[in-house]
């Protein structure tokens, strides 16, 4: 096996969801097969994929046999167990790699990291009983935020500190799980940067796309973001300086405040992100092609933006909005789930506003 | 049944090569599924389907399990046997529809159907005998070209008469297969419109792009073509003109000769069509998903075009190139095929020449 995958090899991709869908389509249009590895039936992933395997990430044997069917591992989510992670690698290279998945599983080491790096992160402290809560919200103050150090998503296994009577009801929350602190950021708004790296260390930035959230999700991303050019650098180069930290190969999502001190950085993914899915009709490259590149060990390819654009999450019932949607001049992407539920990632709309400028 | 289709509905697709596989990758961005139904084993489609069917088209019972496994059918290749249509259209509707495979299966029903609805078309004799030929070549003349009335394409089944001793071996070459005499057209050169018409009546085209063949395979798409203003407009007209005869539903690439009389229609093609592929980087809606929209019954999407593209087919050891070409600023699609031999279609290239004007 060479550094470098020739069209007909296998990407094996962890997680069968919306990013796995839409990474095995990208893998497609570069001539690989893939091989999606899902706990759950009927991934969505599965739809658009060569081959999937059904099975725990406790299953050794079934790990194994993916691991041994494929060239390259990726995956979709970072909250993969630790123990598949080891068999699999010893068959097959895992990209991005394990330093990456490590810093971002935990989000004592990601803020840990990030402070080490000399970029501005939340004020933060670690949580492992009620007297270190005690402890920190002296130092941090209320309003403050407590999360569990790992597997928490889009707003789950998280507490606000309104004030500090809140605290017994925030810490009895996270259930007995270690726990972070974090200082609330006065921030005017929030914007990403999709990051990629390639193999031989050649970095490429997707231009910084505005977030909007609701109820705790990603409603949506508009780019360009209002950010002056030197903030616009600024957050280039931040994300360029964690790439390179990680020795990363492959897409990045990097969230960041906007404050009137700088940019602080909020959290990283090691991952595809949904803030980049606007790339899909905003740059002839998308992030998902961008990914599947680095990971095969091929060159980034350009992914400069053409258009502007407004990409909008479809949340549960948002779904029922397609045939009024089909009529506008909005790119459609769903995900191929049988059922909306509510607070489910049902697709995503990409609006184009007009050519990019310049 | 209802005439639009819901997303988690499934289109099926006859013919696994890579028209099928865009289609099939289009259909998923609309949440689709798709189920191939392909004679030959591991079809390109195949790979990113969620379902393949691998049996001839005279197997009945596959084709009624097919046919009943999904909620409307299309294809990628007009040369389907007429026995496997009327069993399949009895179960589900097939879109396009008859009428346009019928016209366009066969080269004498295309010309006098275009020469019907007041079109230019090169001079043209039914030939089913060698005294036909000999008439023919008496009112066409020499330079003429031969070619069988059913199942050729890129070149296959043709023989030039550049002069008339020339005609006993190019009759010779059709085998026996009932034929059409085609005259030679003086034209600068060629162009395509890939025309698109919805369940509802609606039109949109996408802006004609100029092909240059090479050994009779499509080389090279650019667009936008070598056009006056009045010639665009009158490509599209024409495409409109025939999409509206046929009752059409899908897309279909409408192929033009330029020449000083005006444009002069070579041959139709009632699916997405090789010279339509820039669109998938030059549009934010491609040909492949305008079809799918058709199909479903959804409206059509915007086709505007963002960016000037060279589209160029990778034939045969052409894809020995990829190396090179992932380091410019070119997108690549590949079609997962195994083998390059000659003269096959491995994938295509659009390199971006810049935004479009206007």
């Amino acid at each position: 096996m060479t550094d470098r995958l020739t069209p007909g090899a296998t990407i094996g991709i962890l997680g069968g969801g919306q990013l796995g869908r839409m990474l095995s389509v990208a893998a497609s249009r570069l001539g690989f097969k893939t091989h999606i590895y899902e706990p759950g039936a009927n991934p969505p992933a599965g739809q658009v994929a060569h081959t999937v395997t059904t099975a725990p990430y406790e299953d050794e044997a079934a790990l194994r046999a993916f691991a041994a069917s494929v060239d390259v591992i990726t995956y979709e989510f970072e909250n993969i167990p630790t123990s598949a992670l080891d068999i699999l690698e010893a068959i097959r290279p895992i990209r991005p790699g394990r330093t990456a998945l490590a810093v971002s599983q935990d989000r004592l080491s990601e803020k840990t990291f990030l402070r080490d790096l000399g970029l501005m992160t939340a004020p933060f402290a670690d949580v492992a009983s009620k007297a270190d809560l005690a402890a920190a919200l002296e130092t941090i103050g209320a309003p403050a935020i407590l999360k569990t150090r790992r597997f928490g998503y889009d707003g789950k296994g998280q507490a606000r500190i309104m004030a500090l009577n809140d605290a017994a009801s925030a810490y009895a929350d996270m259930a007995g799980a270690p726990s972070i602190l974090e200082g609330f950021v006065n921030f005017s708004h929030e914007v990403s940067v999709i990051g990629a790296r390639a193999l031989n260390g050649s970095v490429a930035c997707f231009d910084p796309g505005e977030n909007v959230h609701l109820n705790g999700i990603l409603h949506t991303t508009t780019v360009p973001a209002r950010l002056s050019p030197s903030q616009r650098s600024d957050a280039i180069l931040i994300a360029a300086k964690i790439l390179n930290a990680l020795d990363y190969v492959g897409v990045m999502g990097v969230e960041l405040f906007v404050t009137a001190e700088g940019l602080v950085v909020n959290e990283i993914a090691p991952r595809v992100h949904n803030s980049g899915h606007w790339t899909q009709n905003g740059c002839v490259i998308d992030q998902f092609e961008q990914h599947i590149r680095a990971v095969a060990g091929w060159p980034l390819g350009d992914g400069s933006r053409h258009s502007n654009v407004v990409m909008e999450n479809l949340i549960g019932e948002d779904v029922a909005r397609i045939p009024q949607i089909a009529e506008t001049c909005t790119a459609i992407h769903l995900y191929g789930k049988a059922k909306a539920k509510p607070g489910r990632k049902m697709g995503h709309i990409n609006r184009i506003v007009g050519p990019a400028k310049g």
